[in-house]
């Protein structure tokens, strides 16, 4: 997938963002067709077609139809079937029945980003005041957020089929198949300052900045292996009562688990389903797919536990961030790894808003804070995440039991 | 729609028929797109690629796998995907599930259908022993269940879009809005010979022919209404539980069913949803849509009762079969109305097998009988079923629940 | 279980019958604790003090209220609690949750019982209109299927308990452990008669007396026992799709079903809970406690089919009813076995009414007519059927998926 | 109820609190029926004589039968029946289908309880080793912990009773119905020690103590009460989805929530289920039987927010703990009101560990640290923890959706 071209958004201008965003976005579908597109294989997933209308329809809702007098609503039922949670705009249709709205079709949906697109670039070209370039700026990390979520949903939509079709090619992994040994790196803690300060552009719930105490810790150079969860596996850690937080217990009996998510055990080879199809499991990539509960029973058993979002953000921070382009699948690590950029990490922090969080006012102010309770934080940015939406203040959030995001772990200790 | 060009298949040859009814099905899919295609709304309904699929599996895999040596399957992982509950030739892809199948995408399907197609025709080209020609003549009748299928599963589809999108367009009634009166036909009763006997084409479930022993009983001269089914409204039926049968009195509070599915009250105007798209309820035209429960509370309002399916089989016995065009919606009705075409009529008759049925051995056998329990059995063929389907002898059924299918009613009454 | 005493209640008078009924009822509670009768297992299953409340509710409602002007109610808010499902009668409080409601306790239950049946000594004084000794003949026979309700609920109850404790002390079966040998007796078939004439009681559902045409047939000369159904098991029954009708496979799976219900394997020996505890399954006992479902499966495994309700009243009608006390588990049979007394037989017939019936007018209207539909037919009455309560007419009927009941099978063959 | 007697358990010595907990636990059982005990209302709740029995259990299995080389168990049985969550001892009865183990009924619970009773006295009066006597420690609050949730469980218990039957007389609450003033607390903020230290008795969940930083903050002079709650209803609080988390609005919608749990408005009076019975909702009362999301809501609403577990044991250090007796339902309050004893606070902090916490080796150490997932923080105790329960560094925890506890909630701001 030639994603390289369109690498690093955060170099350019707004305008030219925007038409990066825009695009990359359809390079992404592309490889799909109208029917790949429709397909909601879990309430969770939205189709490939809504993903992609859904981001035009907030440039059209916030921007055209509030700051362009002369913009004609492309069509206005989309309102009602694009709007995704903003209860202030209006209803909205119903989430997990996203896949049997098969009008538009996705070539209509191109219509659609056009249309906008074409309206956008006519506003882009005007002075804009301060807030609504800000809001441009929301729209176009929010499409980010979108492009994450695509290959995640198509991912899984792809894996439900017996076929397991690829969604591009893939490489192999060029680096040998061996566990590489891993090393703790010492944290002093203490006072610490935690979130986003001026700078440029962050979502609400990454501020305000403040003050934190902190232990001292240790956090591993490298992000859990593929080789580690075998080992987790050969040693009956789905089998062991004992290794895990009373609600995961339950959902390993309920959804019978035995392996990551995507995992299959072919007559004793361990495979894994990737974008790019089935393939063996790799023992020196980062385990992905993992749902909170598995990460902390994988921790417990490993006489560690998971690090918070504060400790890793702190561990985090003198790092650069990563510009590569989209990759798709984790990398192989060797005994230390940045912790950006290939699979989201979780802590041990339930989503809440930091010390003065206010949302901002109207239905933009829905955005980030109405989702605070029952999640827990990831932080790091995955192998799916956009180039330029990786930072080490970002806080990425999915219940304890979601395992379709690219979702692995690093281990941290008391000091 | 241009539906009349095919009309009548009966009086063709089996390779004429075959053609024609190929061709129907793909004539029916025409103003369908791919996404519309894929769609699957309720776990009853399929999506419409997967009905043009399975019915050319059921080609492939009972006439070209088995007959035809030198036959090459289109694609091996099609077994599985398309095989809808034939346990005898393997496992299946889980029913509720087939709207997540993106692929083969609706093109694809076409290849398929025209690489069987041009099989088929090979095949048909050559002497066919009577046991083949009448497994493809299976094998058409089977594909026309499907095309009434494929109907009733994309109106149920386009209902549930916000939008209402009609199918095709379709001419409103010319008739008069006004609820025609109805009358009595007495009928003698005694023994009384049912099923299809040496005669053409039947499926195994409306023989052996056999004879039953009927009391005298009254059939009314039209089926029940629309205006009919308003005034039931009117009166309460469907708040008041001395009407019902305890299961429908209970499938109305937890369904919260107060009219048949796709009627809606508009600030105080009935509409219905029709293939044309939503439009005022037209009193003339026969009530369809309605449960088994809602039939039959129908009738006890009425101080009448369901038929039972002999006493209508007997009273439809002299009845010519309609050669008509698919009319996409029930037709106004005046104070007769022939019993056949229309609508699918609820009887009180469970289905199970006549005296002596076996099912014919193997895969093929498992078409009908399985399926003989929990049903109740529906006669008279409905405005969606293709010409060429309806007979005196018919016997659908389903299950007392459901609505998506074209479920109507005609009363009866001791004499 | 001294039973014998109270045993057949036709040949006394209404007053005597009222009360050895009455009294049977409190003889079976006996060996249950409070908290025994508290309990409800599962949706189908009531408590046995509610049915203890629920039969004085039927005689208080019916009989006392409306007929006894002098009569003080024993609580008002008893009707809320024990009214069954008669609409007409006012709300009632949600079946599956009846082992919520800890008041009245079993004690005052039997208060309840006391003040009722003090009223009903009263009444049962005074010359009696026929249709009030017609309603007190209905509330005896109500209270003796509530009887059998009782001791099937009880057994469910008890067999949750991890330590299956016995109901009672049972005898263990004197015959051998062999499995009998088994033959077809023939039937003409022809015109017959079927239901009650002017003759004793019966239940609205046992008529109008009517004629059918009845084929050529012929019936087992014993039930199947659980020798007949080990075979069964070990010939694959539960794991071959051919066998089974398609809702009945689905059951099968979604049930995990592997043998009739209160069978378990314990280490290669098969044993089944009983109302005298655990113990092992006895080949030449009718086997009991399988679905509708399993019993059609079994018969085409045995290349035979179930009955009509109608061929087996045809078979059963020169037989006399039984008189035995209640032997509360099947009796071994040997080569023949009378039809009636030991199982519930399932047949092929759907639930539903003889033609020309009406159900009486009112709230006792509602007793049976209401159920005719999705359900199946049984014969012969069973070993916990109260004496007096069987005779060859008796429609019972339950859902294919029912076990709980005594249900058991009879072959039939076309002839 | 004279609870008064039994009132503070901290000043008496191991063997006389032994005596006293255990007293408590049969008193506050003996208002209850064998029937009231044995019902289970809902999946959540346990019936009362299986609080009973787990709480003896505890001390037979981690007490008795480990270091009493002459201890004879009761019933061998009952660890598989009373075991509630500790899988290192074994399996366990599932828990949502306790209401259906009539057996051990409440008066052999009795017999059980007195025979470990018996058993634990000769125990006590032998030397003890420390680790033993924290052991005993431990299962004193742990029964404790049961008598609240044996009053909560009941509550609910009784609740579901259409006659709504009080648990025993209560008093009508003395003060005037009039909604109290509030004011607000300032508090700096700043490096804070929290949890417990070297002293008397704690949960493992509130150690180690350690220090936090602390912003300034302000918290209310009294929880949220009654008169509070029916402003919030009043200005539309339940219907306004802006005030709500996304769960929590999802919750609204799905239990249909207008009111706190056990309100009713009986024709414009709100009244409130107790467990002196249903009676009017006083204002001067703090609300409680609130989950969570409402806690929020209802923040929000009112421009404030809900304290961290950090900030509200900042600010209860100072307070003394109470040691009232049971007082069964929450005092009204005045401008001002403790922060312990009424009703649990819900908190914005998810349950966790803190740092360095490590469980206890053993089966005993199942005791807290598996929960600390998806659940939030409450603190304070309520009017149904029992005397000697309740401290400032106590952790309570519930799912947000939680309405069966006493919860409620005291207001917070940013300074």
């Amino acid at each position: 997938m030639a994603t390289n071209a369109v690498a690093d958004t955060t170099a350019v201008d707004l305008g030219g963002r925007y038409r990066l965003t825009r695009d990359l976005t359809e390079t992404l579908a592309r490889p799909l067709s109208p029917e790949d597109q429709t397909v909601q294989s879990m309430p969770d997933v939205s189709p490939t077609k809504w993903h992609r209308a859904h981001t035009t329809w907030f440039f059209e809702t916030f921007l055209l139809a509030e700051r362009d007098p002369g913009y004609r609503l492309y069509d206005p039922d989309f309102g009602f079937l694009f709007n995704s949670y903003y209860e202030a705009v209006g209803p909205r249709y119903d989430r997990p029945r996203r896949g049997v709205v098969s009008r538009p079709g996705a070539a209509e949906v191109g219509c659609y980003r056009r249309h906008v697109d074409d309206a956008m670039a006519g506003l882009l070209e005007t002075p804009l005041e301060p807030a609504t370039a800000d809001l441009i700026d929301l729209g176009i990390h929010h499409e980010q957020q979108h492009q994450e979520l695509l290959l995640m949903d198509i991912k899984h939509v792809l894996s439900c089929h017996p076929a397991q079709p690829a969604y591009l090619t893939l490489d192999p992994p060029t680096a040998a198949d061996r566990n590489p040994p891993t090393a703790w790196v010492d944290h002093d803690g203490g006072l610490t300052d935690i979130g986003l300060g001026a700078a440029p552009f962050a979502f609400d719930n990454e501020g305000p900045r403040h003050t934190v105490l902190l232990p001292p810790f240790a956090l591993a150079s490298r992000p859990v292996t593929c080789g580690d969860w075998l080992e987790f596996i050969a040693d009956g850690g789905y089998q062991r009562p004992e290794l895990w937080l009373s609600d995961g217990w339950a959902a390993v009996q309920e959804s019978d688990w035995g392996a990551p998510l995507y995992w299959c055990d072919e007559d004793g080879i361990w495979t894994v389903f990737t974008l790019g199809g089935r393939r063996p499991v790799h023992s020196a990539e980062p385990v992905s797919h993992v749902s909170y509960y598995e990460a902390d029973a994988f921790a417990r058993w490993a006489d560690a536990r998971l690090p918070s979002e504060f400790e890793w953000e702190a561990a985090a921070r003198p790092e650069a961030p990563t510009d590569d382009a989209l990759v798709l699948h984790p990398r192989p690590v060797g005994a230390t790894a940045p912790l950006l950029g290939d699979v989201w990490q979780w802590t041990t922090s339930a989503y809440g808003p930091y010390p003065g969080f206010h949302p901002a006012a109207g239905a933009v102010g829905e955005y980030n804070g109405k989702f605070m309770v029952n999640q827990y934080v990831l932080r790091g940015g995955a192998c799916l995440t956009p180039p330029g939406h990786i930072r080490p203040t970002y806080r990425n959030f999915f219940p304890a039991s979601a395992r379709w995001p690219v979702t692995g772990l690093r281990l941290a200790q008391d000091r």
